[in-house]
Formats: structure tokens, sequence, C-alpha cells
């Protein structure tokens, strides 16, 4: 009942990725049969592809920030039609049933949502991502693209614009309010163009300047290099929040002395090695340090409304298939601005 | 124009206290002068008694918990008379100016605020704390004791109390939720009176289960060893929020495990070592790690009113001046239930 789809998988932890096919499930009730249009090359697709938290499963297809033509609907769908243009996030399904998933919240379902890739569905199948020609998903767990955002400037936004949305919406980032973004990457640049149009005052803390004037086009009021230590003394007690979005260990204590009183820093970002913290850091000032993952179904649609009521597309450099390993290689080396984005017409 | 008070002092870093006298100003326009009753032991002056931060400004008069009675008032003061009830906690002075000081915040102030003891007022004078007969404090940096609070129960609540109200407050403990206090001594047990009289469900975790009892007796519904592992695994995802009283650096994702998605863990302990944290503890649900100092001048009243309402003193052990020495020593054994105040009668 399956079918077979194109493809590009990694077949080994740390192996190069290369043209497969994988099974596709028969179009259920309540799905969505899509036509992948274009997918988002996340950071964290190397990080898994190459086994960076263990437990990967292989052949593994990633790619979590899809967007698509639905191209057939199950007979009990009702949200979606043949042709309508949708996008599919970080997660396929969740138990629908606990606390969180009622709320809207399923990126923290307690019994785990399920991966768009390197999972497990409710079946025990592994699911494969959006590096593909088609998916199956889950119509409530697919969310509507507005015909104002172009399809390969959309699919970022699954991943890298919920997941800044998110935490801006959440910590208030307004008219009145000092955010600043840590990283200007897939992630920061969604996050300055989305604080930016939210109304926030946008300040850009960057390892140095070469990107300032990027910044500034994206809708950054200020750009300051965090190799100067300067920074952190001109910029003491300056903002409302902080959303760090970078991976590397960062100096909490040097960022949260940026803050405000009853300022927030929140870490998108997910170094892998322990941070060390002194705690008067978060004492002197009332300060928090929290951390924020992704975005529920509704909040995605939320913030995909919002990106093309302002014009929000991610900033994208379409690449065919062919240039998955080379666009990992230069994503590893912070050389894309500032997200690859496959056409999967190439695959 | 100053006048010698009796005061218990460290002549010098490491040094028992011992009886002494120290300056007193005169009252000015907005002083008042109080008769000192009580004065709390709080583990924070044994820490600065000894030099534990380092910087000391020595003969040091620890006492920040200070309740007392108005015996004169300068001409301009408006807000109290000869004969009222009234309290002084961990600071004696701000800037006034500053956002925070106009937002009440004043123990956030940006030029910092005035230590009642171990710091320099605006005259670079040494100020000396509660473990005196006498101290004159500015009007505006003292609050009422509400005569429902007899004065030896309410001098802890100075610091204590407010320092577990303040966070309590802001992160809405009430009906419906559930607050968990780490540690029961002479924050801690405060934070399980008020938390109580909140109307949360409140659950104490202590490293063993030896003050059970007590804890119940104080309003705790549920009692947690948290020596035992297995409490770790039986209260994961329970709590909104967590308040940590100790000073000990803890496990602190393991605690970040305890709390529900969007739950808060705030530190009012401070512990000298950097703690070292996991990051996707936070991400992960979602979670806040903050801490919070003492509280302003007008939420120190609220509480104290809050206190008086509910008939929420401080449990406390009341010691002459001459026995000041072996209760640290009994503090820093964690032996006193909960709160050793001394008698300044005896001083």
């Amino acid at each position: 009942m399956t079918t077979n789809v194109p493809a590009y998988a990694a077949p080994a932890p740390k192996a190069p990725l290369e043209r497969t096919t994988v099974p596709r499930r028969a179009v259920g009730e309540h799905d969505v049969l899509i036509e992948i249009r274009y997918a988002g090359i996340c950071h964290s697709d190397i990080h898994q592809a190459r086994d960076g938290w263990g437990q990967g499963i292989y052949p593994m297809v990633p790619g979590h920030e899809i967007a698509g033509v639905v191209t057939g609907v199950g007979p009990s769908v009702t949200r979606f039609r043949v042709g309508d243009r949708v996008g599919v996030g970080c997660f396929v399904d969740s138990c629908r049933e606990c606390a969180y998933c009622r709320q809207g919240l399923e990126q923290y379902c307690v019994r785990g949502m399920t991966g768009t890739y390197n999972a497990l569905d409710k079946n025990g199948e592994p699911t494969y991502g959006g590096y593909s020609t088609h998916i199956v998903v889950d119509e409530n767990y697919t969310v509507r693209i507005p015909d104002a955002l172009p399809l390969d400037e959309a699919a970022p936004l699954l991943c890298a614009g919920i997941t800044l949305y998110s935490p801006l919406a959440r910590w208030q980032a307004g008219p009145g309010k000092k955010v600043a973004i840590v990283g200007l990457g897939g992630l920061g640049h969604m996050g300055v163009k989305i604080a930016h149009a939210m109304g926030a005052e946008v300040t850009v803390l960057s390892q140095t300047l070469r990107k300032e004037a990027d910044g500034r086009k994206l809708g950054a009021d200020h750009f300051h290099a965090t190799s100067d230590p300067a920074t952190f003394e001109r910029l003491a007690g300056t903002f409302d929040l902080i959303v760090s979005t970078v991976s590397a260990p960062l100096d909490f204590g040097a960022y949260l002395g940026l803050l405000k009183t009853d300022g927030a820093l929140v870490n998108v970002g997910a170094p892998e090695e322990p941070v060390s913290l002194n705690l008067f850091s978060l004492i002197n000032g009332r300060r928090t340090l929290a951390g924020s993952m992704i975005g529920g179904i509704a909040e995605t649609q939320k913030m995909l409304d919002f990106c093309a009521e302002h014009g929000l597309g991610a900033e994208v450099e379409v690449i065919s298939a062919d240039r998955i390993n080379e666009a990992y290689e230069r994503v590893l080396a912070s050389d894309v601005r500032y997200r690859f984005v496959i056409d999967t017409a190439t695959i």
C-alpha cells in the first residue's frame, strides 16, 4: 500500500547523502498527499544526518522545512483541497490527548511529538523528511501557506521562522521593547525580520561586523560585534529580550548582563555542551534564562499569516539536490545568506 | 552630631562578633529613629561577617531583619509617628531617580541600593545593621509592621519573608498552581507558609524526610526527599513553580525536569560556585530559570500586610546577644527551626 518516492538520504552516520527512494504510506482518512516543491536545509539536519545526537534511524531523509502543494486528500479531510499551498514543519503527529496537545503546544507533547524525520510514527514505521518529492501527512499537522509567500521563501519559516516567532511573541517583542538577536544565520535573520515587523527596536549581536549591512537591510536598528568586549560594557542593562540562536556555548553571564531588570534571555540554539552559569547573574535584576523549541501547529499558522502580511520570506539560496552535501559544508562554515532551500524538482 | 549606640560587631573578617558601640547619624528631615526590638540572623549575615563575598567593611554590624518602634521623627516625616511599629529590611536607600526606583524596584536600583550594613551611604559613611539598639533610617525605606504580627516573628519577614513572597507573587503562586519549595530553612519555611496562604498546592523538597512533620504543619501538602533519586522520576513534569532557597549548587537539570511546560525554577539562594546547565533542560518544555532578590519597599509593605492578614509570622528562636556566635555555628549546621532572632534589649 506504500508508494516509493525519490528522496535524498544519508545511508549511514557520517556518509554523504545520496539519491534513493523511500516509502510513503497510502493516503489515509485524514491525510493529505503533498507534492513537495522546496525543502529548507536546517543546521539540525546536518546534526542528525551525522548522528550528532545519537540513535539516528538510517537511511535518514532529513528536511523539516517543507513547502509544497496538495495533490491528494483522504476522504475525511476537511481543511485542505487539491491545489492548496501547504507547509509541514518539525513534527507530523503527537498524542493529541495530553494537556499540551490540547493547548496547541504539540511540540511539548508529554508522549513526545513524532518528528518529521528520524522518528517512528505511531505504527512504528520510520518517518522520512522533506528532501523528497512527496510526503503524506495528517491534515492536522499541515499548515496553509498564504499566497503572498513564495514557496521557496516560505519553506524555512516552518522551522527557522516559527523557532524565532514563538519566543518573540511569548516574551512580547513589540513597540517600546528593545530586542537583541544573537547570531545572524538561518534562525537569526528571521528573528531580525520578525522582531522588526512586530515593532521592536532590534539589535543584532554578531561575532563580527561582517554582516552589518545585511543586518540593517533585514530590519536591525543596531549592530554590534560580540568579539569586542566594549560591546558588553556599552550595552549593559539595555535589552528587554535577547534571543540567542547560536549553538556554540555562550558566556551566558555576559549576555545576561545586557538585560534590563526583569529581562529574559531565551535560547533557541542547542549547544551540546553544558554551560557554566553564575546564579548571581540571574538574581541581580531578577533575570530569566529560558529555552524555546519551535511552536505548535496553530502558532505556526499564525506565524505564516503574520509573515505573509508583512512580506517576510526567508532569504534563500535555492540549490539543486545534487548540491546538498556541498551545502552542508557551507552551512557548517557559516557560508550561506541565509538559508539553503532544495528545489525538489531536481531530486 | 552622631550618637554612639550599643551594637554587636565583627571587628575583622572571621573574628567572632563582640559588643561595641557604633555611630548613628542625627535624625534628619526625613528620618525616623527606631528603637530596635528584634533583629533576625540571616545566613548572609554570617557570610558577610566572615567576608565570604570579599570587600567587607569592618567593624561590621550585621542585621537586615529589623523590627522595632519609632522613638523619634525628623521634622518632615509624614508617614510615621513616635510609637509606630516598624521594620527595616536589606536596604536603607537607593538613588530614587532611576527607572527601577521609580517603579518600586529599589532593590535593582541602577546605581545600587545602599545596604542596611556593610555598605557606604550617600555621604560615604559606613552603614551598620540591626544587631544594635537603635538605627536611623529614612522614612521612605521604613515599613510598617501591622499590629497582628508580634515583632519577634515579624523581624525575619524583612528579608526571608520578602525574598519568598516576591517570586511567589510574581510567578503567580495561587489556587490551581503546584509550587515546590526547595530547602526548609529560614527562607524555605516562609516560602511554605506564604505559598500555602496564597492558595497553592505546596510541596517541600528537602534533602531528607527529617523535617516532614514540621513542613506539613507549616502548610505543605507534600514532602519529598531529594536524596532519593525516585523523587525526580515520580515528580517529573509536576510543578508550575519551584523556588529554590538553597545555597549549595543544585543539579539544576534534575530540578528543571520537575517543571511542567512553561514552568519556572526561581533561585533565591546564592551559590557561590557557578552551576553547570544543559540548555536542553530549558528548551524542552520552554522552561525558565530565573533569579529573584528580596523585594521593593512597597512590595515589602504588601508582604507584611499579607502576612498579618494570614497570621504568618516566622518560626523563631529568640536569643540573647551573647549567643550570636553560637547561633552562627548552629545556622551553619542547619540547627535552627527556623530563624534566630536577637532580643536587642540584651545587647
